[in-house]
């Protein structure tokens, strides 16, 4: 992201800087960042998390890692949509069990997936457990009541832990609304773990502080029985620095989010005035574009590597995000526009500019 | 400690906030924080860590926990000197692992603790690894070669892991020298895990930043296959502000340690002068002094308790430091010298107040 981060973030640290006070954490009543977390869901989320269950970790990636290892054993199914963000794959693979993917699937309206079956085929592979990315890397889709429901209502028959990565929850554009999956209702909410953090909408991933909120009874003691301090802890500053934007970055985030908002739909115009079948849905949340160069020159071959070669513009590479599956998106590439309207411009002249050279298939 | 942090330390972490650089971390060449632990040994404390065997964690005590987690198995004995910085003792009894304590042993000299039989000893306990915290906490001994050695000639024979917890090598005194313990010879060096960071020399410990030098193959082989990211990460503000620590803290840490050094004096002085039989041996190492009050009106009754509510003066509990064991230390108490001369001296006049006012047993 070229944005900075919102002022009370900055000057979070530097006080703490000046301070020279970097010893170690101390809090009277209950963890700041926790408190914070409770507070952000409750008053923007309207999902009032139960208190006593949030853990906080150093990042999603971890998150993700360590609930595989305490709700899933080795060989078990886990469930999540394809394309993917790819450390997710990567990490789902590595962990020695089986990607079940939920292929998003492209029509005229939108992106969307088949609820259809949902449970027969979540039996039928051994699945223990959904990752549900919602909003969506890198699709941008905001899954609606309904379809979140449809998840719940395989998960609750198959008795499945549901990790919902939320991470783009404030990244939202009117009139979609973030529904966080462990508001769905009781049920949902004793299966869900619920993972966040300020780092996506507030520009701070390099700080390093992520929150976990464990629905399911089993995990938690599961957790509590980890050796002391296995996971880490954040540091000090990274903890009032999400503090301060959860509290204090309303105005900034207020901001950032016309900016994107202009941009998403510079990129869907842009998508639409191409002279080739560029195919592109405006995204609903995040400040990321998913474009299928299958009906331009490109074709499936690299678009991303192509055109950092020959355009110099850098995009994510669209068969990373299905990687360890037999979905295809090779022809797919995905952009971050997560800069000025007029960087974008030139990115996406860049992109004009590349396909027009690009030799046919 | 009271002495805030290197101006590096603080300019570090502002330049990072100014830029409001927060996002992913990018290094093109090695780790940053690993290249500048690798000088620092080289230049500082004559060890050269072998290229590629570096793993950065956000603490010591995380480290601990993984280390025995991965080079032992439950029901392996570990061995420690005892006293011990507490959480290391609840580690390891909570890891399932069995505490084999090495009794440091007082005498008129200094603190020491017997090699004599040590291997039979160790094997008798079915021991796997030792945790060798030099500089010690909370006695503030430097081991010597000789002793070093013969805890490396007990390893070799019973090929055990050593965790060598080097935290406080950089607060060392004149003439004592910090001899890294994978420095001893090149059977030492392949079973050494050496654990450190900047966090007591430079007074960061609430920034988590550390590194673990992996000198047994087995354990980098299985630290390689745990999943992705498991350990998490440290943040970019922890990063910089370690390597501005080691690379640029010189000036402020001579410094410090001349306030130290004469603070350890003020606390030996006081102890002799006292009119009980205090007995205290000035450390060779740390901010960290560990007094007897087993001569003194309190006895083994929770000195640091009493002192706190009847003298207004916070000292760790001597018996916390051999917890999970049976070695005896509830007589003693560690006292934290890490602050101004006046300082210390209110501290030392209030404990003497307290004993002076203390009930005979
Ligand atoms: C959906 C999603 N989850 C997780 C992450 C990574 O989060 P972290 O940096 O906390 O591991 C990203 C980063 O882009 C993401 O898009
Ligand atoms: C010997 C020793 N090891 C480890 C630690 C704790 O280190 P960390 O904060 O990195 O877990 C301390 C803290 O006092 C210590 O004295």
């Amino acid at each position: 992201m070229d944005f900075g981060v919102p002022p009370a973030v900055r000057e979070s640290i530097v006080r703490v800087a000046e301070r020279e006070d970097f010893g170690y954490p101390y809090w009277p009543g209950e963890d700041p960042v926790v408190e914070a977390f409770e507070e952000r869901m409750a008053g923007r989320h309207g999902w009032r998390p139960s208190p006593g269950r949030t853990r906080v970790f150093t990042d999603l990636i971890q998150i993700l890692q360590v609930m595989i290892e305490h709700a899933t054993a080795p060989g078990d199914g886990v469930a999540i949509h394809v394309p993917s963000y790819p450390p997710f794959l990567a990490a789902v693979a590595r962990s020695g069990r089986r990607i079940v993917p939920l292929p998003m699937l492209w029509d005229e309206t939108g992106w969307g997936f088949s609820a259809e079956g949902l449970t027969d085929r979540l039996r039928a592979q051994g699945c223990r457990m959904v990752v549900l990315v919602n909003p969506h890397n890198p699709t941008g889709r905001v899954l609606t009541r309904a379809e979140l429901s449809a998840v719940a209502a395989a998960a609750e028959e198959l008795d499945l832990v549901v990790l919902a990565d939320e991470i783009h929850a404030d990244l939202v554009y009117s009139p979609h609304r973030h529904v966080p999956f462990a508001s769905l209702g009781a049920d949902a909410a004793a299966r869900t773990i619920t993972a966040t953090s300020a780092t996506k909408a507030f520009n701070i991933a390099g700080l390093r502080c992520a929150v976990a909120h464990v629905g399911p009874e089993h995990v938690l003691e599961s957790l509590a029985a980890a050796p002391l301090d296995y996971f880490g802890t954040p540091s000090v500053l990274s903890r009032v620095a999400t503090v301060a934007a959860w509290r204090e970055g309303g105005a900034w985030l207020d901001d950032l989010l016309r900016t994107l908002d202009d941009n998403r739909r510079t990129l869907a115009d842009w998508a639409a005035a191409s002279p080739w079948d560029l195919r592109h849905h405006t995204p609903q949340a995040t400040y990321l574009g998913w474009l299928d160069f299958a009906g331009t020159p490109l074709g499936d071959r690299s678009p991303a590597a192509h055109l950092e070669r020959h355009a110099g513009v850098k995009l994510s590479e669209g068969a990373e995000f299905s990687q360890h599956t037999d979905v295809a998106t090779a022809s797919f590439a995905r952009v971050n526009f997560a800069t000025s309207p007029a960087n974008l411009r030139e990115i996406l002249s860049r992109v004009s500019a590349g396909l027009r050279a690009a030799p046919a298939a």
